[in-house]
């Protein structure tokens, strides 16, 4: 078992007291979000479902924003997340190349969802909001969301992708215990359910249909707002702790980066990782920034730039982004949280400006890399994370072959202990 | 969600570097295990099944035993453990006592089990030996074994109770992916299992008869010894991490607990919690050892103390402590840890001198305190930890409506993330 100096750990002192806005610092300036009708989006038309907080967070230029004490004191529960060296999968792998994992598995809820989760409540609660509708795919950013609730006094209502609900029963376990009412999506209460049964009686569902009931949920409502685990630019905002702990880890390491890797689905862990890292990116520091998708939903390396409706029934706004179409069906893969047409605004800027490099992996080696991290690190990897790792392990090889070894951080944006099912078909083969 | 004061941190620097073994300070002296023709049992007659360095702590009068330099590094991955007042779950039950859990859970296999776990396959390692043989219940054991078989190199074979196996198939999953094979018990492959399953084919399993056949197993074979993840005394040495720890980070709080509660299955939680606070105890401070147990498999509180086998087959040497019979077979309940018809002859011997007090608890109780530890600290317990939970909660709530609030410490053995099927059938009441 690798020896404690393996893992950076930073007092709580050094949690960061802001998160950083990369808008203003983007390569390109983000082109504006439309209406169907073609005019950019007004602040006060995403009122129906945003507190104005949000709403601010997601549009402004200001580079940072204070984090409100009780969001700072929430995430000082399990805030700064270790960042840790791979010791022992290096060794496995017989590379020279040094791996660190920044593991976000150690939040209440298991991944990264929690650092949104806790700030969207935090702001929905001072808005006077008593009611929260989201959707979920995996079941991590549910299952962030219902403890957020509970942390803040707010009823949760998810729509689960029907296939993810199937594959991950007890994901509905878990939030139910939190206090959350959790539903089938497509389901009856919205007209978007309705309608996704009425012409698919056996669709599997996905996160961009979920969305619609969710946002039809909350705007139906006065009592209820609707809250995105990923995609928005103030989710990246929230999820910039993970970058801006990374570099302080890095530096106390006395470490220089060559490759920062996570897993790409709507783009809160990879935004949240890679965004602190840019300004000096922009300075003509020498890392590369990967992003992790499946071979099976390849929004970022297949997908095609334009302004697409984040949701199947079209009623978000059109954001610049890379997406598959908005009716783009996914197969079952077990890696719920990446089986999405869209991609953030964010994100899709950084890959079209160059300075993010998508990586489509898959199948085997997601299982491969998976069982060896397990069994050197011991962690179950979240079937998204696995992404990243295979990724690091497969940039790990190349550099090894290429007789240049680097630095690779990955961020494991979760645990795989509600996603057993994915690991089951494949344990036999290992 | 409660702020950072609420945890009890130690550095690094304050991990025990012994254990301790409380065999000399019982207030009785231990009786002797037996054979079955009545003679006390040598150290060389297990040397069989157990190293020669487990079989000296296992009989030792000797006080302290350092902590071996790869041991100690492995337990650095993890400890010291936090212990943190539930102020939540204080305030939800509208209580003055103080509650503090000391928190187990953030092990690599999720429970207290790998504190043992890494020490035997340590001493297992050293002494040459290539395989380990064990039993599980729930799962825990087997997968904090399966693990430290990861960490030092040896194969790990588990027969886990046929109930169990099939409440909590994934818990299998978890122990294949970290490479050990795993039997549903009973099994074919030994005579102990055939036997029972001659008997009874449809028979539940239990703790009792996995353990007959992995002693077989390793008795059978060479290369091959067996674990056993708690009862002994040596199990309950490398436990006393738990409570040297508490014992320091009460100290850093300036609390002095008048309760400390842990549930009680083969006793390693309970006794690991109980054996630093001994010689205290003795001196005169008033503390109270609350053990608690499960209503359908009452070991403590409605078994007699007499020399019993530790398993069905009475393979094992016949220890002195309170059983049901080695026959006995405990219902399906979920928390399959506790499912043992024996005790640890160290917390026989407390319980019979009067300083341990069991509790037997069970049903709707543990549901209800489980449910309401989620929503408030933010983490699902497991069923066996539930029971201490739910102790810690009836002794609050009897303090209150004695208007004598006093200091609650419980210890969260494990948590309930792979343990979800155990929740299922409550949540709709909730």
């Amino acid at each position: 078992m690798p020896s404690e100096d393996t893992l950076i750990t930073l007092p709580k002192t050094e949690i960061p007291r802001s998160w950083y806005n990369v808008l203003p610092d983007l390569p390109e300036p983000l082109e504006p979000y439309l209406t169907p009708s073609g005019e950019a989006v007004k602040p006060e038309q995403l009122a129906a479902i945003f507190p104005a907080s949000l709403i601010e967070q997601e549009l402004s230029p200001r580079r940072l924003f204070d984090i409100p004490v009780p969001v700072a004191e929430a995430l000082a529960r399990y805030r700064p997340t270790p960042l840790q060296r791979a010791a022992g999968l290096e060794k496995a792998l017989g590379v020279r190349s040094r791996i660190y994992f920044k593991n976000e598995s150690v939040s209440p809820s298991g991944s990264h969802k929690s650092n949104t989760a806790l700030a969207q409540a935090h702001f929905n609660r001072e808005a006077g909001i008593r009611r929260l509708a989201t959707e979920t795919g995996a079941g991590q950013w549910g299952t962030a969301l219902s403890i957020a609730g509970c942390a803040f006094g707010l009823e949760i209502r998810v729509y689960m992708v029907r296939v993810s609900l199937e594959q991950k029963p007890y994901r509905k376990t878990v939030m139910n215990l939190m206090g959350a009412e959790v539903l089938s999506s497509p389901s009856d209460l919205t007209a978007a359910g309705r309608r996704a049964k009425a012409e698919n009686p056996r669709t599997l569902g996905s996160l961009g249909l979920a969305i619609s009931e969710a946002v039809e949920d909350a705007a139906s409502r006065s009592d209820t707002n609707y809250s995105l685990g990923s995609v928005l630019n103030h989710v990246i905002l929230h999820q910039t702790v993970i970058g801006q702990e990374i570099k302080k880890q890095l530096s106390l390491a006395g470490v220089s980066p060559d490759y920062l890797i996570a897993c790409h689905g709507g783009g809160s862990n990879f935004g949240g990782m890679a965004a602190p890292f840019v300004p000096e990116i922009k300075d003509g520091a020498r890392i590369a920034l990967i992003a992790a998708e499946p071979e099976s939903c390849p929004t970022l390396t297949r997908g095609r730039f334009a302004h697409d409706h984040g949701d199947v029934a079209g009623l978000t706004p059109l954001l610049p982004m890379y997406t598959l179409g908005k009716d783009f069906q996914p197969p079952a893969i077990h890696a719920g949280g990446l089986r999405y047409h869209g991609a953030s605004p964010i994100v899709s800027s950084l890959v079209k400006s160059g300075m993010v490099k998508p990586l489509a992996v898959g199948g085997a080696d997601l299982f491969r890399y998976a069982a060896l991290f397990a069994r050197t690190e011991f962690i179950i990897p979240a079937p998204e994370s696995a992404h990243a790792l295979a990724a690091a392990c497969l940039k790990a090889l190349e550099l090894e072959q290429a007789g240049t070894p680097g630095t690779i951080v990955f961020v494991l944006s979760g645990h795989g202990l509600l996603d057993l099912s994915a690991f089951e078909s494949f344990i036999d083969t290992y």
